[in-house]
């Protein structure tokens, strides 16, 4: 404990307390403590992973009332600083605060419903996404692989690259399809349009891909041109409720985080309307081992209008339609390390990013990437493929090594 | 239509009209009708798969009272005979069935939610048990492979034969769990041992394995002592309610059916109890693609206290305990053909069964063998095998190549 020769022992033991008493809260993480008046210490005997100095007394009253809200707002704006490796401490606090909820069940299940109650309305959806996804395709570009996709990648080797990853996840989704040439697919939130050209690419099949981003189709729309596959890929800047049309395969990655609990069966109506009787279809997306509303934090800065559902949460879309759910797959640890290649990249470039939105941006993005990281390593965040079918569909293999490259011993 | 000169147009066209508007209920299966006046005649225009013989007017009556228990104590008892392939038969019943009742959800769901009120309680799941499983051990090895394995095989090849499939399936859960010589095992409603025996003796582990089968207990510890395994293996005739001990692997093959919704969370916080950190849990389940209460006739003759849930019923299980679910497998072909090959053995011994249990008792067991396979070929059963962990285990590989033989790239 340090020592203010001038202040009142009362005064500099409330304080200490006081933050001390917020941590505990957190599940006394092993980090070390720096106040704004210079008194310091630390929570655990244990070796401090990195050091978190608030730099005001103000950044600890935000973190007493709302405990995310005021770290990401304090951090963003520089009222709270850590000293050391962001994502070490990230990862750290994220496993204390887990640790510590591990019996909690019954409230987060409760703010989950409450939360899902919120219906993304088309005007809604269009202001969420445009809020995240229309930033600048030249933001994007800065620290995203070559092709920019921006979702769970697929290390299928220990030394797989970013890029390596993204590709082989893209591979992954159009093998657990099985993709034929000449067979239509439908793409719903279709990002920068990477799977949707590498499916027309490598597979042959012709592709229809919505996304109601208007930065993003644009450039899906170039990219297929400057590919010369403009005529195999539609690109159609609308929300996924106005999908039509028949497919062998539906297909959606990293849409459905964004669509909102209320109205999941709607998205499961579409696909059993859209899907042809021997069709196969897949979603996957972000979840949750339980149900649980999303951090608010991420709510007001990063993701409005987001819900990463549990496992129960996502059979809303496939059980009022009686889809046959194939095969789930949870590809967690592969999303925390996409996510901290995304921070190693952002970083990188971290000044550029400052030069374009200013430092508050460069730190809230950063913690962003971090937190998401340490969700995916610690279990708050999951990530879910799933793989369907019609209801009474036989049209499915009889083992998943047709999955596996090189495996494929055919039925 | 079959002409009786001596009866009245009107009666007979009676008879005729009734039987039909009760096979309208039931989807206009593609079958022949002969009445118990000898009156004869088909639904549909198509070729008849199958012809069904009501040789009393009680059995009409009975099928127009509950369908599914009027043709199972029907059929049963003789009063309706199916002249043809009764598995064909069945099949063509059941796709007309889920195909007639495609677009009912919530009914079945509030059916599920009332069935699922019941509690299986100790003395009720011994009783449950007992009724089916100590038929005799005579009785199963007419007809099961030699392993005694009363579950889903595994056909892993076009060419296996059920016992090669069997044997699979047991290699494919000791793949999924990753034994590993020394490690724990726990499994919870062994049958007669066949997996616990495998895991011992091929992967080297040391297991206890629970069943509150009195029948099934003794002939497990009799073949542990015959195979040597009396050392490694221990059978604890009890229910799974009174599972301790701590394990590296926690696994259910064939139980949850029997279990009852009540009590999914009681069987999680048993797993979670039991499971170590970095441990693996397996159970492999019976299921639906939306929740639906079990077949009358089913409840009343072959499983009482059964309940076969939807994935988000089966999630009660992991959700409250926050257990990460890790992998879903669909294996609902394989258990068509498991139960379609048991009906081919059933039948090879048929006169003999008749001998120890009667007509009835051999009606009654055809039935049900071809109306389980019929289940699974038209999608109103599945077969889910879930693989999970504890909340914030990361001791899961990257990829699922390791359950595949031969694939095995490590990370």
């Amino acid at each position: 404990m340090g020592v203010d020769t001038r202040g009142t022992f009362r005064e500099l033991s409330f304080n200490h307390r006081f933050v001390q008493w917020i941590l505990w809260r957190a599940g006394n993480p092993r980090i070390a403590v720096r106040l704004w008046n210079g008194d310091e210490f630390r929570l655990t005997d244990s070796r401090p992973v990195a050091c978190m100095e608030l730099r005001e007394r103000r950044a600890a009253l935000e973190l007493l009332r709302n405990p995310s809200v005021g770290f990401g707002e304090g951090f963003s704006a520089g009222r709270i600083e850590i000293h050391g490796d962001l994502l070490a401490f990230v990862n750290e606090i994220t496993a204390a605060i887990t640790n510590r909820n591990a019996n909690r069940y019954y409230l987060p299940k409760i703010g989950s419903i409450l939360h899902a109650m919120r219906t993304n309305s088309l005007s809604r959806s269009w202001h969420n996404v445009h809020h995240h996804y229309d930033l600048g395709n030249d933001f994007y570009r800065l620290w995203l692989d070559e092709r920019m996709v921006y979702t769970c990648a697929y290390f299928d080797t220990a030394t797989a690259t970013l890029a390596e990853a993204q590709r082989a996840k893209l591979d992954h989704v159009c093998r657990k399809l099985r993709l034929r040439p000449g067979q239509k697919v439908i793409e719903a939130g279709c990002g920068w349009g990477a799977l949707a050209l590498h499916m027309a690419e490598h597979y042959g099949v012709q592709v229809v891909a919505y996304n109601n981003s208007h930065e993003q189709i644009a450039f899906a729309r170039q990219k297929a041109v400057d590919m010369g596959l403009d005529g195999r890929v539609r690109f159609v800047e609308d929300d996924f409720r106005n999908i039509d049309g028949r497919c062998d395969a539906f297909v959606s990655i990293g849409m459905l985080e964004h669509v909102g609990l209320a109205s999941f069966s709607t998205l499961g109506a579409i696909v059993k309307r859209c899907l042809k009787a021997d069709g196969t279809g897949l979603i996957h997306s972000i979840g949750r081992s339980y149900p649980q509303k999303p951090d608010a934090w991420i709510v007001k800065h990063i993701f409005p209008g987001g819900h990463m559902p549990s496992l129960s949460e996502m059979m809303h879309v496939f059980e009022p339609h009686k889809l046959r759910v194939v095969d789930v797959e949870n590809l967690r640890p592969h999303y925390a390390r996409t996510c901290a290649l995304w921070l190693q990249n952002f970083d990188a470039v971290a000044d550029k990013v400052a030069t374009m939105y200013g430092d508050e941006f460069v730190r809230m993005w950063r913690l962003y990437l971090a937190g998401s990281s340490a969700g995916f390593q610690s279990g708050t965040l999951q990530l879910y493929q799933i793989l369907f079918a019609p209801p009474d569909s036989n049209n499915v293999p009889w083992t998943r090594e047709y999955q596996y490259a090189g495996a494929g011993r055919n039925h």
